[in-house]
């Protein structure tokens, strides 16, 4: 089951220097810099609440790979710029978390959103000794967390 | 106006191995080194055809910067491993490029796709002692050959 | 002339946690991000004192680029670890900054210096139109500010 | 005991194109992406004698991880130029390997040292279940492959 979004929440806040090293010859931020950023957001988000991104266990590893991102370009992004992004729970499942993220600038005429991203994530676990990763339904508590601190209604059943 | 893909077409091929750089502490490749891999597929096609991804001329400098991608993970692929990225050009516009890429790794059980990617990209300038891009019409000898080559129809009033 | 370094000087002090993407398939940070984060460190130590570390300006721009670097790798550093780097300034020149970094880990039994490193770092700039750096002269309100910011001794003539 | 480089040898070679990703905003080459190369060499050297710079065994891992690095930038280089790594194997030691890198571009004016770099790498194996590496002594017969590969001389004792 699947909870609607709230709307009234700004989501999770993630404020990013552009770095010097995330620059590209065309005198702007590489391309892959910003879906950089939306991981460390994401990362930043689980360990606001007490969630690993990446957990060495004694039977194995949990990791919460992502299967699909996307972002749009909207607006120019340089060197020793603050980023802020702006990270939204869309959706909890079973197995899949779908985020949205505004990257939005502070600029001398107002804020600008300068990139719009999406992710899909998963919940994986991997025992020590194997290389194979596989899909796992995210426990109840962590689904619960994410889903409330997003602001997303937690039915009955759980998310 | 805008030609239809030549389904014929296997698109332009580029070859890549997975470096110890690229991978992350989950032991597989970190999702932004593909978008990486594909902009460097994008690249060799346009030096295949005798064009610049970026250029340095007297008066500015001339770029082809991403406004959109999105990719798609659906196998897993780790260090050292080759993989093919088949790049299609899918649209030839005025100002905008649109690509797809697939790719691909030889395993012992066959060819398996372990992501698809999506991007577009347009043609722009910058003037030497400006800080900004402007986007351009896609000089009409490098739309031509982009989308000859790319597999698309040419018709009577260019692409 | 070169004025020598204050031993009392914690130098300037730079935080940052170890982000996924920083990381290989051995599971440890991989050796260039720690190289990165001197340069992060370097930076805002610069823009502590309100200099710029890359300056656009009318007439062409100003950097501060790395003409030699090293680094030795003393323990293992892991995803999500905070580590804080420790930037001495040991000698401003007439053109060059020589730093060097401590890496160190706050761990349950104390704290562990990780990694040691150094570089050396010059003053150019670039003339718009032209993609060829110069060294030139730090300036020396500038100079002055990074010698006396690392507890280096400013001599009547200057360091 | 360690044997004395043949000075007759060009070491092994690796060539390699500025991406557009490993460039900065300075318009040159990221300082860290050659240090990356030097890695890619070194793995590609190991590869060019069917070792693996990194392996999944049955009971661990084995890896070849870099315990100092350095880097001297000597002259510009920039997006699309193709650079040759020309890797020279310095030192085999029981459990460690020393490394010296030159990188050459061909300039129309002749060939260019743009960096020089070096490195020791140790010999390291982890057990499945633990994340703890352990410096080991190298293989025999890798350590007389890269010695032999490398244009040292291997006395009657081993390298």
């Amino acid at each position: 089951m699947t909870s609607e979004p709230d709307s009234s929440g700004p989501g999770f806040l993630y404020r990013r220097r552009v770095e010097f090293s995330d620059t590209d010859t065309a005198q702007l931020i590489h391309f892959t810099a910003l879906l950089r950023y939306m991981e460390e957001a994401e990362h930043a988000f689980y360990r606001s609440l007490g969630i690993a991104g990446y957990e060495w266990r004694p039977d194995g590893v949990t990791g919460i790979p992502r299967v699909s991102v996307r972002c749009d370009y909207l607006a120019p992004l340089r060197y020793a710029e603050e980023v802020e992004v702006r990270l939204l729970v869309k959706e909890v499942r079973t197995k899949a978390i779908r985020y949205e993220a505004d990257f939005v600038v502070a600029r001398p005429d107002g804020d600008s959103t300068v990139a719009k991203g999406e992710m899909t994530v998963v919940y994986a676990t991997r025992q020590h000794g194997s290389l194979d990763w596989a899909g796992a339904p995210i426990p109840t508590e962590m689904k619960n967390a994410i889903a409330v601190a997003g602001g997303l209604v937690v039915g009955d059943g759980g998310v």
